[in-house]
């Protein structure tokens, strides 16, 4: 009969979480994923290829395609559909990622030159559209009308979101609310529907569809408010990132959020000419993170994320324990306390 | 009983072809899709539904969206699909177009201004990608698979055509065959694709799919060619439109590739310094044209227009004789004659 052992073993005390677990637990299909994002990007336009190349170097966390092979696995899936529906869902992402660039590019026009000197916002915009309607035809190939709508509805409130946000840009008023529907759009809405596929190929019922969508917003929701923090945060810039990026292009995240509720009209007069008028003195980024540490803005974002790891956290208790449910909880924790 | 009628009544002697009688056609179908068109752009994001008036009172000819309603009736359906999916014909059409902007713009700058004042590059780009999913939301509640791939498919060689012509603007060695796969990519994909939802919604058999892809190609091409011909046409001018945008662009279009073949050496270095280089001075549109219409390029592109003209009128073929079809054959017609 075997011997019943628990699968969920407690990580070690004190060990810093990580995304180790998970990247093992998908490891085989990352590079069939990979494989197949190289294979989807044979084009006579060599600009095509070229980005492939880029995609599959750079590695990076791949947080989204893990999210569909891991919410699959974790559905018991058997079958080969999660390789390429991680594959649409890595396109969707890279073709915002390229679209935004654009979008960042103009935004920056009045100070200084983005980085987007390798692409330009001819190959951007097209390179970007090509990414989107090759993910679509691979979507068509899979045949499942189920997976069409959930991702061209999330790509059309990904879209809506950042048109959206175009109005709120700079405005230092911007509500916590106001701002949290912005990452739903932008950041959490394509992790919940990449996590939710993996329960749709595995023909799961509703209620499991629906707690790995809400695992997906709710783990968005939290690593993007912890981006929001990093990019404060001084500790950043010893792994070798770029602070302040945000303040620079004057974008509003949660961080101002709270210290311009919290502060008084002076610092507020600062937010207005800092990131509104985008009028920025060398010392401005020091002062900015000062006036954050002043009001806790920093160590409350994490709170927030915290609270939204917390929901994704629950979401994912209605599966049984196992290796897979233990290594995308410990994603969660992994996407909070990378913050320390 | 009744009495039997020919249905395709022949143009009368010497008159204008126009797309009067396809709009009539198509009138009260178009009524619907600008409903529809304005009912799914609506959004909390003013831009999005202030785009939907633009397109809806623009007018404009709306070619593509009529390809679908027309190809419908010709093939006998009766049902109410084609409203939804002309609909996302119009919106991947606009969603080209807004993203086309952003390219022009990064081409022109060199040049003077684009006139995407209104927009912008972030909203041309997020309002296309908005578009963009909305296409394929309406597609997926529509529930076709064959429809998603055929417009997916399409989507797909658009975005990679443009991304190969980035590789070729200005170059003014551009043969004809890479200029008519430019053009059959760029724009002649999307009629085709049009006209063949037609067929595919009134559960046609392959031939009269294959007969409305043909016809809309061969349409696409015959139309685009007339465009550029008419780009270098001083009788343009006339009826308000602006001639040499091209031009000024730079932009490689067939009535350059003629004039180029057909040219000297010191025409050569004309052509590549006004559009390789595009180093213009005033009147050297003038001269452009001038030398297009020494070597007869303007004729001969349209002559080549004409070509694929008959090649369109053969395909619809296959049809019997009524009015829808005879309305389809008058936009051949149309397209081409409205060069003079």
């Amino acid at each position: 009969m075997g011997i019943v052992v628990s699968l969920e073993e407690p990580r070690k005390e004190g060990s810093k979480p990580s995304l180790d677990a998970l990247d093992a637990i998908v490891a085989d299909d990352i590079i069939r994923v990979n494989r197949l994002i190289v294979e989807k990007m044979e084009s006579r336009a060599p600009l095509i290829p070229q980005l492939a190349g880029h995609i599959v170097a750079a590695g990076g966390k791949r947080l989204r395609p893990m999210l569909t092979l891991a919410a699959s696995r974790l559905c018991g899936y058997q079958g080969e559909r999660h390789i390429a529906l991680a594959t649409c869902v890595e396109f969707i992402h890279k073709a915002t990622l390229l679209h935004d660039d654009v979008v960042d590019e103009s935004m920056l026009r009045r100070g200084q030159e983005s980085a987007n000197a390798l692409w330009g916002n001819e190959a951007s915009v097209l390179v970007g559209d090509f990414l989107f309607s090759r993910a679509f035809q691979l979507m068509v190939l899979d045949g499942s009308l189920k997976v069409l709508k959930i991702l061209s509805d999330a790509s059309a409130v990904i879209a809506e979101g950042e048109v959206l946000q175009l109005l709120t840009t700079n405005d230092t008023e911007t509500s916590e609310e106001a701002y949290l529907e912005v990452i739903r759009s932008k950041t959490a809405t394509l992790f919940a529907a990449a996590a939710k596929i993996g329960a749709v190929v595995a023909e799961r019922p509703k209620a499991e569809e629906e707690a790995l969508e809400s695992y997906g917003m709710n783990l968005g929701i939290a690593f993007q408010l912890v981006d929001d923090a990093l990019d404060y945060s001084a500790n950043q810039a010893e792994l070798g990132k770029t602070v302040g990026d945000d303040f620079r292009e004057g974008k509003i995240s949660l961080p101002v959020v709270l210290a311009w509720r919290r502060g008084d009209d002076k610092e507020r007069e600062f937010w207005r000419q800092t990131l509104e008028h985008q009028e920025q003195k060398e010392c401005d980024l020091e002062i900015a993170i000062s006036l954050m540490e002043k009001h806790g803005a920093l160590r409350d974002t994490i709170e927030r994320a915290r609270h939204y790891g917390s929901i994704a956290r629950d979401a994912l208790g209605i599966f049984s324990d196992s290796e897979t449910k233990s290594a995308m909880n410990e994603a969660i924790d992994f996407s909070i306390e990378r913050a320390f």
